[in-house]
């Protein structure tokens, strides 16, 4: 059997990801599509929508077969981190492909790109320091220093937040040394960051999320761009839980946080950095909410995403040391659900598979874990008291979902 | 002027206190009375009905001349401990007498016992040490040791928690070789304990925010139990923030720490030892309320009050280090309230004090003072958020009360 992988977040599953899965499979002709996903929080330093367990069985409604969590070790980290981590997974679940959406939709143009930058590598990394010393973030730096070298013409346009991720996958790919052939296809009428609707079924997931969290005439304006069954499960958490998680219900955790650590100790957590703590506790003290709060924290030098993926270390309490002691590799494959096509590889392939499979957390006893543990419990606490020792527990009670 | 001190929670003010301080006067025939008044979080390892001025100016409205903080790393100790700091903060202010309320209301019962178990040291730790190994808590063993040594006609009822004060206090003064005289009276028909109304006037403090929680009847019985100014402010406060503070109002606060700490980190912390951080955690989980939390981490080898101690340690991140570095004696007099009777004293006698006095937080940098400030904001996290950034800067900008 073969596989091709797709790396996502799913936040929820819409349309366009439904259309993902269907040409990953075409253009791979594989019979089995693995996804790896992150957990609770994502990689724009957020909590998900609804937990990992909903969204990986929309996945699986949606025509993935095997879903793998990847871990927040790797979820909540910038692009090249993100890609190391989920490309190593699907490598280690023997995938042939991975095949991503991107805004180029051109395989050749990636490749091109990454080529002309390695050859290019010294006068690049003289660009990025220049730019940084103007008091840039690193990503503005990386992506101005592109377009000062290259001639956009012919390359990959590395403004793009799609394209960006793909061009991390192809290099995880060459740098792990994986055997895994990359596919790319266009993404379909809906940029990454729109807000507004486009077109008339495939929207963003921050545009469907943007009108969830809207009005209750939001909810029902979605319709047409998710499938039936993501409105059914996210009907269903919202009435089994009364929420969809969003930073504000995290607020209070996270500002009491602040209020009783010290700068000395916030300093211990990943990606706190350059005094920043200080500002940090500062602005806790005066703010009321969590919009409040990253408004007074923001600076030219980084970006929104990357002060809201502190918040999420500082909320996990996710040390410098746990996040950077580790290997660049997944250690682990955390199943969170299959298909009964899925199941069929996992019999025939698992023995073959470079990383230990882990179908419940009380057979598996490595430390690396831990941290998508704490997260998954953190995550729990934005629900009301009486539902969270149910949502506490599933973390150790939940057998991967299946799907026949 | 002639000062008697007095050491108080109010929690809240009632007539019992009000009876105390006319005792008080009259016994010492001092011309003014000086409170020293635990902050927001109390002996027994509870957060106060309302903050510290809110009781801080119900004391002043109620016979007390000058008002000081019972800094955070003595208000939140065992009995040994609370007393040095208080009585070292009575000593540095200058009073001549400290007068407490105790079971016995009989001061050579007191000086017997003290020099009885001097002499009779030895025999008494022995006691106490197999006390300790049969796995009771260790005031439970001072109890049943003493019970054991001593003729208890002849003696102090050290099973009595005013009386067990009391004699801390005196042993402070002789510690702290203070020139302080001690004075008692005899508590007026309520014990410490007591959840019922037993009389007609007098209530203790316990029986009162019983009353206050259980209804809005309750808060209308409790009127002829306290003054009609506590009454005033309790209301005032009620109104302004919502709440009267307890212990589930911090529960989420707690849990939540609790979830993201690793045992290590939490070891950390003061009073947190043999293994209980692995108790406490794996409770935390478990548990929907901090009524449950406690019933799952309660011990014979620990008293409640211990415990609910350790649960504060934990809110305010109060670490062994911060806790136990500092000298036995208080380092600073912050002044929260004073009448123009106070002012007088404070201003004839301001020069001699063997402490800084403390009115302003902006003016006193000292590390010291930093736990009583992180006390007192974490205390605020408990209103509703629209009411957190007033109380949060209350700290920094309340000037000390001034009652005409």
């Amino acid at each position: 059997m073969k596989a091709v992988g797709v790396i996502v977040e799913y936040n929820p599953f819409h349309n366009g990801h439904a259309f993902h899965l269907q040409a990953a499979r075409q253009a791979s002709e594989a019979d089995v599509v693995i996804a790896v996903m992150s957990g609770d929080f994502l990689q724009r330093g957020e909590p998900a929508l609804v937990s990992k367990w909903s969204r990986a069985k929309m996945a699986l409604l949606g025509g993935v077969d095997i879903i793998f969590e990847l871990p927040y070790r790797f979820a909540t980290q910038k692009a090249k981190t993100f890609a190391n981590g989920a490309v190593s997974i699907l490598d280690a679940a023997g995938c042939e492909f991975l095949c991503f959406g991107s805004e180029s939709g051109d395989l050749t143009s990636f490749l091109r790109t990454i080529d002309y930058l390695e050859e290019q590598k010294a006068s690049y990394n003289e660009y990025i320091k220049s730019m940084m010393n103007t008091g840039v973030s690193y990503p503005k730096a990386l992506s101005l220093s592109f377009q000062q070298l290259a001639d956009s013409e012919n390359h990959l346009d590395l403004t793009k937040p799609n394209n960006i991720l793909g061009f991390q996958y192809i290099k995880a790919i060459k740098q792990l040394e994986s055997s895994i052939t990359p596919l790319t296809v266009q993404r379909k009428n809906a940029d990454y960051h729109d807000e507004h609707f486009a077109s008339e079924t495939i929207a963003s997931a921050t545009s469907i999320r943007k009108a969830l969290f809207s009005s209750e005439n939001g909810k029902n304006s979605i319709d047409k761009f998710i499938p039936e069954t993501t409105h059914q499960l996210l009907q269903k958490y919202y009435n089994d839980y009364g929420i969809f998680h969003q930073w504000e219900n995290y607020w209070s955790l996270l500002q009491f946080r602040l209020l009783q650590t010290s700068p000395e100790e916030l300093r211990e957590n990943y990606e706190m950095e350059e005094g920043l703590e200080y500002r940090f506790i500062a602005s806790a003290i005066e703010s009321n909410s969590f919009q409040e709060f990253m408004q007074k924290i923001k600076t030219k030098r980084y970006t929104w995403t990357r002060l809201q993926r502190t918040c999420v270390h500082i909320l996990t309490n996710a040390k410098k040391t746990e996040m950077a002691s580790v290997s660049e590799k997944a250690t682990y494959l955390r199943l969170l659900g299959m298909t009964k096509n899925g199941k069929k590889y996992l019999n025939t392939r698992k023995n073959h598979f470079s990383l230990p499979l882990v179908s419940r957390l009380s057979s598996y006893k490595q430390k690396e874990i831990s941290l998508d543990i704490k997260a998954s419990r953190i995550y729990s606490l934005a629900v009301p008291n009486h539902h969270q020792s149910e949502l506490l527990n599933q973390e150790y009670k939940q057998p991967p979902i299946y799907i026949e």
